[in-house]
């Protein structure tokens, strides 16, 4: 162990009159949970310019929400998200709903002058994106901030990757390769859930993982996905209706059968802007791959390897080290030097998934303090959406390869 | 994803009006902020009987105290110890100081009527221990409860290791190894801080490391250490004073130096009760080892490793299976049935360091509620207290084999 | 070590009177030392019916390819192919010179009566492809046999990977990942050899290792590849020119430059007949890998992972298993019940890329001996041909899936 | 792939005039069918000045030594080691036998005129080993070699280790870990074969696996072993006898049993002659490790890692690099400049356990025609015997530190 009471505290902790920045949280599954832990701990963790205040989480069952508020640590529950947006304890509105309802609450909050963080994706289709960037376009101008929740970014590993390609350790880029596996749909008795429904969820696994794949490849070679091919499956097209009035994603199947309506997975190629060569793939059939969101980047100059199951380390090659010396470094990014890292223990404690929303938390105070546009904004949530756009329409063709629209030029 | 608004909120949330346990910390440095982290947390994951409350931190200097107290999340500030156990909203006290002042404040503490936390290394005597551990039983007459800190026990991978071996999945034990490697003393200009002085810090390596080493050895075999043979080294001798005031572990050296009076490393090897042989090791000298707490078990039917720099994976290798399919399987310990894991996050979601630390407060609070005792007990830190007296002991006597006396026949 | 004197010297030994098998090799470059390394060896290691002699080796350079002769351990050199298939001493011609001369040397040799072994790929071309297993199909009429050298078959992990998929183990399979990376040519500078261009490779990146890797998933899935979307590219497309009359694949490049006409790197995706997606990548630009050909098979009871790179290694995830004690269990294939292990050595130690040089001799050996056909076959050739000629279509019409010609139909 | 057919065939290979080295070798078992393959191989592949030639092997049984001659390549069989060591044909004699023959069949080797290679350990005993060192010495003088052997050495990563330390890459060392952990004991039905019996085997897996373990350690540090300190432990005190007549290790046990009279494992600590601290470990009951000889050695200026499992690999952390990107690196020690690399294959073509005898018979060749001494020489291996006398020296006195003599000063 390596501290004083002075570091370990956090550095210079914010004086006790720092003001409050008032959260209200849509929805409370895993996701609101999540960002209910972001919430709490950011303050308690990192030097920030406001502090933020629990004020309100907002669902439909009046019961549930708030048996909700009381054990995720929010001061009130709403059962409407109108009213939520409307309350003046509320400066910042967290969406944490299904994306078939981001669009409009979003596109509300901005418009009510709150600042904005939407869960991934950012909707379920090009056009509601495009209506929400525009939204944010005009909130900006009020000097709201509007971010999509693109937790993977703030990954120390990967915010460190980020800086890495940025300073031009890998060189020009040659191959950028995302996988991200899930198994949890491997078995055909699993049931019909609204994530199988092209109404609800809008997409199967690729807006669900290939949403962070694009975000992420996007983000690490600062590059746009140019072009794609793709082939998308259902491998299996009829799954047991869920018996009972479950609205939720598990739950016991009945005996009655209904069809799937989106991918179970989805591979395609790409091409870069700058002419690296990419391949994507996201599925939930990957049998004992839990959550492995994998990267590789190749460049002339290095190599960059990340999986999202071992998220505490960053596999770097540098190519401009004698070959006899060289190969993929493991690094263990818990240095105090490395992103977000300050606020955390001393070298080699890991962190783990849930601390993102700690980070993505931290960002977004700083954001709204400072008045200036946060990463990843409803823009980069476009363009990925534009690419996975791309890549159902790809797939609907034959695979041929179909462009992305450029964001600027549109 | 895989959830249900119901399971991610936490399943059955406390009803509102749980009643709380005010708990009173003492410390507040890289260990406070850590259980500061636990008590905060724990009653927003898992369902708790009862509701902690950070009623009071404690520390010397009035106004660090209280800027730590709004940070952590701290009701209020004191800065005498005996105030803080003397308050009315405080049930439970978390001792967080160096060593040298666990025996006094927890025994205090136990004779006022409260429950106690007290971080490891129990007390830098055996003596010291003995102590607290009779005070501890007679607190235990009066339903109060006592625990020590070996916050490793509660990586779910741990905790799962234990469950394999008490299953029998293991069989009779050949070997055990657990070594403990950090290199945060390898440059010779690290300065001569509290931690490498015997009579603030006990020892060195040996207690800060070696103690989470044998605690973990005795845990997950269920024996306990016989007898030891070991060989401890100070590398370097002499490290620079610091300059200035600086109480803390980092600071700048000044031109004079004094002399190191602890371990930097310790090795030694031990026989368990039932005759299986231990190799240990505890350093602050393995270059490139960051917080790599790494252990192996071989049985007659199996094997486990584990190494805390990968704390959500466990290698199980199972020798009842056919040899040409049998291998080390790494585990991913994030599944639901997986220990503490029902109140996080899906499949391979990974959880960090300090989410030990919630799981302790958890713990903690089960046995607060029913009035049992805790593991790992007082009891449990006397022993691993006599292995490292008989480790000290028998590097003094040129290695010869030491036995640890038993703590029932004492 | 555990051995008895027996078995270490491989069992029932060959009586000294074993008939012998005279071989004749074609080229002594790269792929002639290794063939040589397995000619050599393979009577020495296993039980075989034959021992293989190694007759005669044949090369344009006088000078150049007696030496190879003494070095490489062959009785006899020739500089004329025709000559070397007419010797009465040669039964089985080894053909290891580049893809463009395979076509010829091959079907004079099946006509001449001769065994055929030949290098992949089979040849540059369908066309050639065709002709060969059109010859190896009437030559087996005569009773001689033909393989062709996809050597990787024989690493012992890839050939126990095909018997578990074969048993049923990983069960209806869904997803299949092949990637084939070197990074030899990252550096622009390197020079304009023989493999760069079109009319003595035949292809780039796809044919020297996107071969390999469509034979391998074909052969571990027992599948064909029913069709392919691909995207190539170029990287880069002008490289020096060889300095001086240098044939070979190094050398020092002048100051003019050439153009490169074969592809750096081809990436597709793939169906296979059963329905499963799969996964391509053949490069020779991925940074800090050097000869990592990476594949993992996801099927509804299991999966399979395999890197070149750790050869003796084999990662197995059985679903069938409770998910709190499943995972990759790292299977090392040195079991004397894993296939080809019988002639080597006790467990854990491990073989190297040579080895399947051994193995690939030892079974050709077999079949020659018992006149049946050997896997793979030149009709096993001709499918990765196909598929590969699928690839290059693909890629010339932007993409599109291109179904490949089914090998019993056509 | 990247050759031209003049570096595949191995550079300039020797002319066809080259002078031969006649070998003779006592033993035919595991070690013997081993260095078979490194005489047959290492002219085949390497630059030699002297080609070796496989003269004769001998055996007991007249039949069986035969039979292994017409297996392995001998071009005759002698039954009795007096008459091999005899035959002029025979300039080395290479022994293969159980250690309690090696003394007298090397000594009269070397005082008959020819170059010895023996396997380790060099002898059961201190004594004999003194020997033998003795004679090796007189040898010498008359231009002789000698050599033990500790193929480990030559494992590639193992020969470059070497080399980083030397260099100082690893600066001051501080600790050093070897581990040789097995497991085909653990089975307590495994019956008594003669390796379980002090009178033939000398000791247990001290003298086989932990003699690999303490000369490897002295070779990579460049130290001596100071002193140990050891418990050593036989876990199954009682095994079947063997049925029937076999000699060998394996074979089927009886109803009646035997005392096992040698150690199951071993661990001891040590001092090295700089002041490192190291522990060591052999054992046959490590279950799910075949063959996993693991080194660690950290310095103030780096660390290494290794493990024989994956022996292509080299792991190396370079300390003084900036903390945020260092990190253990895999090292792939297959490139041309590695050790040994210039014969074999292109990067990432990794050998395995055989090629160490091949690089064994290079090296020795190589001594022989220089008529300089190679190492690991005979006073070598003394040094390994009296550090393994000293940990039985130490067990047998309850783990008391005890010094090893020093080579020079005896």
């Amino acid at each position: 162990m390596r501290e004083t009471e002075q570091e370990a505290a956090g550095g210079r902790p914010a004086p006790p009159g720092t003001p409050r920045l008032g959260v209200g949280m849509v929805g409370y599954a895993f996701m609101g949970a999540a960002h209910s832990h972001g919430w709490r701990t950011a303050g308690r963790v990192f030097d920030l310019p406001l502090q933020p205040h629990l004020a309100a989480v907002c669902g439909r069952d009046p019961e549930a929400v708030r048996t909700a508020a009381a054990r995720l640590g929010w001061d009130a529950a709403e059962t409407d998200w109108r009213a939520l947006i409307a309350r003046e304890d509320v400066q910042l509105v967290d969406i944490c709903t299904p994306g078939d309802s981001h669009a409009e609450i979003a596109i509300a909050a901005l418009e009510a002058g709150k600042h904005v963080l939407c869960e991934k994706p950012l909707a379920n289709t090009v056009e509601e994106a495009e209506a929400m960037v525009a939204a944010a376009g005009r909130a900006e101008e009020r000097g709201q901030v509007a971010m999509v929740g693109f937790n993977y970014r703030r990954v120390p590993a990967a915010a460190y990757a980020r800086s890495l390609v940025a300073e031009g350790r890998l060189g020009r880029l040659r191959h950028v390769r995302v996988r991200y596996l899930q198994d949890w749909l491997v078995d055909p008795a699993s049931p019909l859930t609204w994530r199988l429904r092209k109404e609800s969820a809008g997409s199967g696994a690729l807006g669900d993982l290939g949403a962070h794949a694009v975000d992420l490849a996007q983000y690490l070679t600062g590059e746009a996905v140019a072009g794609v091919s793709a082939l998308t499956e259902t491998f299996v097209k009829e799954r047991p209706l869920l018996a009972g009035a479950s609205s939720g994603l598990s739950g016991t199947g009945s005996a009655e059968t209904g069809p799937v309506t989106v991918d179970d997975a989805a591979v395609f190629t790409a091409r870069f802007t700058s002419g690296a060569l990419g391949t994507f793939e996201a599925t939930r059939y990957a049998t004992g791959r839990k959550n492995s969101l994998q990267v590789e980047l190749n460049g002339e100059r290095g190599s960059l390897a990340f999986d999202l199951e071992r998220l505490n380390e960053l596999s770097f090659h540098d190519e401009t080290e004698p070959a006899v010396t060289s190969g993929f470094r493991r690094i263990l990014v818990t240095e105090p030097e490395h992103p977000y890292l300050e606020g955390w223990w001393p070298p080699g404690h890991g962190l783990g998934y849930d601390h993102t929303f700690v980070h993505q938390a931290r960002d977004l105070v700083h954001a709204v303090a400072a008045g200036t546009s946060p990463a990843p904004s409803f823009a980069d949530g476009l363009r990925v959406q534009r690419v996975l756009a791309a890549v159902e329409e790809s797939a609907a063709k034959n695979a041929v390869y179909t462009p992305v629209p450029d964001l600027e030029a549109s």
